[in-house]
């Protein structure tokens, strides 16, 4: 049993009493940071700092050194899976990720496999295992990965997109391909998240950044459904405690009450979401994370705590059946002023912990 | 009395029984015809193209020519609006719109006027008369213009933008400066589409773009708002014929009982809207317009008219309260091949005809 000291965040995603409203933020270990910069020009590069454990380790806390959040979350890419399935990525400078061997021709797509974690991703695990010796306990340590769809997305376009113009063209034309791509994807994040709650992560999430952008009927069939197969095959106790799980669709707003449906603990939700009514459409059985828009931190400190109570009161009270861990809609933006931060979190942590008071019988 | 000759697409708006299911193309004047490169090529640039209203009645009719197409739409810009206020609008090659003078100050904010459409838009005007003596009462005119938030977006930025920093942080510290600007937009585009009413439009459309990048309670506040303020002063009947009005949201989808709930006669909806639960929500009380993925005219014909009657299944039979018009999601990519629109116009004619037979009593 290793409960963390502060298991705050633990707690909110399994809907049990807190004294406060949790908070941790998307991309929390990231360039905003100018710790995080040096840590990275030291690397030579951001694909060389994911691969090496130890400078892994060092910006995973950095965020932590600074704000009083309440869990830390490993630092990766997303891409590192299709990378371990030999497509070969790279970051060319200022483009954003891209593969040597994009996914195109159906016999690349039949040879597919899901790779072994502790083989091709030990880099992973190992940044994981030194992670949690370096938190000694105190925050809880959250895993990550992309979801199968939107790995796809990255795997098939061959890097970032801005329509998605190839890959939904698979889906339109050749289903049978993408599902292939899809069930080979989910194979090697299962496995991958897995391990990573072997090596000692408290909480995973998932990532389907791009699931947003299909049509209802498709995001169904190409993206819940997998990240479904997913949640029900993670390990759900790890060293005696229970390990929760999150899933965060970006733009999934409408499709709430379906993914609430698959299993998950807690629910991501974006800034175009209001909480309350999230709460009345999953009648509180999941936890939600979220939603600060992340542009309200390069407003005024004023303005920061107006819009940090305001999802606080978005939420509301808390009942017995109900998690709330607070986080920004999405990743924090690289130009955020670092000390802005600080009132985001202080704010959370003061002014929540009204709203989690036992209400009179 | 100028009924067009083929007016199922005015028919549909208002919920009047049709024959088939009418449709029209997001940005069908674009530049994936090499027509309206041709055109545009001669026009010099895309704004000479705009002011030009023989021109622009040239490329309104292209798609025309060339496609079964229930309606026309005013070739023109959604930024004509703030330009004519004074703005300076200017494209750069490769860049998309850019203002010479953002509106950033308090000054010219207290400054800012609405625009006389009759003065500084007139040639938008004459080309509306132009049109409508062109389509010589074929099919029906729409006119359009884009939301208050959606130009102040613009406005602010300076241009285009990914994540809205500017307006956004404007919005939190300053919302009086935002509110005012969107109150001057709201009268400026009020006055331009009634103008476009009585030149001659015969429907019009208002474009909120980027009112989905917005937090639900400040989408309410600075966009739908003001949106329902311009929809509650449109002429509503011109020329002895009532002139139905359309608001597209794009990313709306989890709003649409509010947007549908401020007295336009359709909701717009991108393609992440299920059109079966959108009528549920709505209770058929609005016609709805979509919604396509605008990807699927990337597939092969025998997929995109598999896509095509997927939407038209997914709205469903008609019922004598009920309207659809078909369209995409969001506006034709400049890179679809023009022959693959031929399949899903005559797939919409021919497919959709069984869903508008009378039910049995």
């Amino acid at each position: 049993m290793t409960r963390p000291a502060n298991d705050t965040f633990l707690r909110a995603l399994l809907r049990q009493p807190v004294d406060y409203t949790p908070v941790w933020l998307m991309r929390q270990a990231g360039r905003y940071l100018p710790e995080y910069c040096e840590t990275r020009r030291r690397a030579g590069n951001f694909l060389s700092l994911c691969k090496n454990p130890a400078m892994a380790c060092e910006v995973t806390l950095q965020p932590l050194a600074r704000y009083a959040l309440d869990a830390a979350i490993l630092f990766s890419d997303i891409l590192t899976v299709p990378d371990a399935m030999g497509l070969g990525l790279y970051f060319a400078e200022g483009e954003g990720p891209r593969f040597e061997r994009p996914l195109r021709e159906e016999w690349a797509i039949r040879d597919l496999a899901a790779p072994d974690p502790m083989v091709h991703l030990r880099y992973v695990m190992d940044a994981v295992s030194e992670i949690r010796r370096a938190l000694n306990d105190s925050v809880p340590l959250i895993g990550f990965s992309g979801s199968p769809f939107t790995l796809a997305c990255y795997m098939v376009e061959g890097g970032s997109s801005e329509d998605f113009r190839t890959v939904k063209t698979m889906l339109f034309d050749r289903p049978d391909l993408l599902h292939r791509i899809l069930a080979v994807t989910t194979e090697a994040v299962t496995d991958y998240l897995n391990a990573q709650i072997e090596a000692g992560a408290q909480a995973v999430m998932i990532f389907d950044t791009w699931g947003g952008a299909l049509p209802a009927w498709a995001f169904r069939q190409f993206s819940l459904d997998y990240t479904a197969q997913i949640v029900a095959q993670l390990t759900k106790q790890h060293d005696g405690e229970r390990v929760p799980s999150i899933v965060f669709t970006k733009g999934g707003g409408q499709w709430l009450e379906a993914i609430a449906g698959i299993g998950c603990d807690a629910v991501g939700l974006d800034w175009t979401t209001d909480l309350a009514e999230a709460r009345l459409r999953t009648s509180d059985r999941v936890a939600l994370q979220g939603n600060l828009d992340p542009m309200a931190l390069f407003a005024s400190p004023n303005s920061i705590e107006t819009e940090t109570r305001r999802v606080i009161d978005n939420f509301g009270h808390h009942s017995k059946s109900s998690g709330h861990i607070f986080n920004l809609g999405h990743g924090i933006s690289q130009h955020t002023p670092a000390d802005h931060v600080s009132v985001l979190v202080d704010t959370v942590h003061q002014y929540s912990r009204a709203f989690h008071a036992v209400p009179p019988a």
